[in-house]
């Protein structure tokens, strides 16, 4: 166990605030060190916009910082840009670009140069308009850990709350909700919770699927059929397991206060309370990889890159979450 | 315009919590005048129960009160119970005493008599024990009245979310968002913005069916093909609708703050946030009535009945909610 970590930032998407926030956020010292993998020269040029006096000190493989920067400077490991960057323009020219910072990052993470990555916004359009197939970060760092199943989780200050299915239309969320993928999407998330949250017998709230969690069967039947079924099964494992829960009732003081995480079995039935508790200060890990990847919770604002006029928070919050994670992590041994 | 308006208040199922909430609401004068529509005797003998000293006043058609009761007072129309009530124990023979009351408020309100009435809550499956079909205060005070199409909305401190679908298993969700049933739940919420809570020109913020509201067609359809041209249709009327806005962007500060209701399209999109914010708060609101209805967002709690352990807040909240609705009503017209 090594005193100091050292963590990967990638800014994402060139064009848009990610350059920002890792600019903004090296006025202050950081307790970790922490490498941007990002082009040096973009990183000049946007302080240069910004206003902003921030010495960017290179390091790399073999090159690695033992202590934190000093506020006021960022190291940086350079990576080429395709093509110049004009703020707020895309171009599928640097889609090879945002990959490789992910690249280095990812691998970093697998060989054990970093202790954990934490991902500023890319935009995935662009990215396929340069003919390369992309669905997010978290399929593409899933695909070069070679991992099969990944959990998406968002978090903020109280409250956690994991998702069963995502980024799927509303009417193929029913038939998405197997006993196979219920169980594999429990299990990952409370071995993540164990594992890199230092939580011993994690405590976790389980939402129906249908409104008042089926009413007994009157308003569905996927909890009676499949959803208590396969909680049944995992307690009897030992895992502290409540419900399946109305999510109008679930989300309140009562049954939030003894609770880790809330298991949602869509998108739109848990984030609009986190993202409602939290904006502005939410974040987005992913669980089931061998590495520690956090996220901010927002996309690239286009529109606000340069500007200055945005909001670190959420990336305070990612770094945040991804240095407790890896302390977690490295206790456990 | 009358300066006073009386109102009425069912506690509902007799052996649960609204006949306690009834009589602790009464510890304190109102600033409106209320009846109770139950049988005096369940309330002496709750009130000597809790140790409560409240005066019983008889009231009824032909004899209603002018003004408030004072503290430690309740106007009380009596209606004979079916059967004698212990705490908790539900009993199919006060099937007919519970509608009675509901079907003595519903016509006293058409009938003029009342401006608008409170209710607690009844227990569904006991009713239906007893062989009478029910499916629910609002179902069955639409039938009383008349009326096609309801809206049901709840309401807290700071927030409105209004329902396109309500008590539908999940997967049933997508085919029942159809634009014909969209027009008519924005129509009746609009209007009762305007009629009977003093909107002049509501604005209306409207979540997307699909997670990030389909993401222009990448996640699901129906936004492109139903919800967008049916808001297109309505603002060429001059309503203001905002939207359609995915779930987890809409409920915060930046979008909440100038809006007077959102419009979800289904229960566990909207109601989580607003219990989380409202919880105890909270109240429920029947739209497009010809009458004006709020009803706490609670249920009957039968292990609660007698035992005085219990929160009013949601019933101040929704008499809170009735009298400013009464006093719109009036005020336009």
């Amino acid at each position: 166990m090594k005193d100091a970590q050292l963590f990967a930032l990638t800014p994402g998407e060139p064009a848009g605030i990610g350059p920002d926030l890792c600019l903004l956020l090296s006025r202050e010292a950081q307790p970790q060190p922490l490498v941007a993998i990002a082009s040096q020269q973009l990183l000049a040029e946007r302080a240069t916009q910004l206003g902003l006096d921030i010495r960017l000190l290179p390091v790399g493989p073999g090159h690695w910082p033992q202590r934190p920067a000093d506020a006021g400077a960022l190291y940086v490991w350079d990576t080429p840009l395709g093509a110049p960057v004009r703020c707020g323009q895309l171009d599928p020219a640097n889609a090879g670009y945002v990959l490789e910072t992910l690249t280095r990052a990812g691998r970093g993470c697998l060989d054990g140069d970093f202790a954990g990555m934490i991902t500023a916004p890319v935009h995935k359009g662009v990215i396929n308009e340069a003919g390369i197939a992309f669905s997010g970060h978290t399929e593409f760092l899933a695909e070069l850990t070679q991992t099969q199943q990944v959990v998406m989780m968002l978090a903020t200050r109280g409250l956690r709350v994991a998702l069963v299915t995502t980024h799927l239309p509303l009417r193929q969320v029913a038939d998405a909700i197997s006993a196979e993928r219920l169980e594999r999407v429990t299990r990952i998330l409370h071995a993540d919770l164990r594992d890199k949250f230092g939580l011993d017998d994690p405590r976790i709230l389980v939402c129906g699927l249908n409104p008042h969690a089926g009413e007994g069967g009157h308003l569905g039947h996927e909890e009676i059929d499949i959803i208590e079924p396969t909680l049944e099964r995992l307690r009897a494992e030992g895992m502290q397991l409540i419900g399946p829960l109305p999510a109008d009732t679930l989300f309140t003081p009562k049954h939030l206060e003894h609770c880790d995480a809330v298991l949602a079995m869509y998108h739109d039935q848990g984030l609009p309370v986190l993202k409602y508790k939290g904006f502005g200060a939410a974040v987005n890990v992913t669980l089931g990889l061998p590495i520690i990847r956090t996220s901010v919770d927002h996309g690239t604002a286009l529109d606000l890159a340069g500007t200055g006029r945005i909001d670190g928070g959420s990336l305070l919050v990612a770094l945040e979450t991804a240095y407790q994670m890896a302390a977690s992590r490295a206790k456990a041994g």
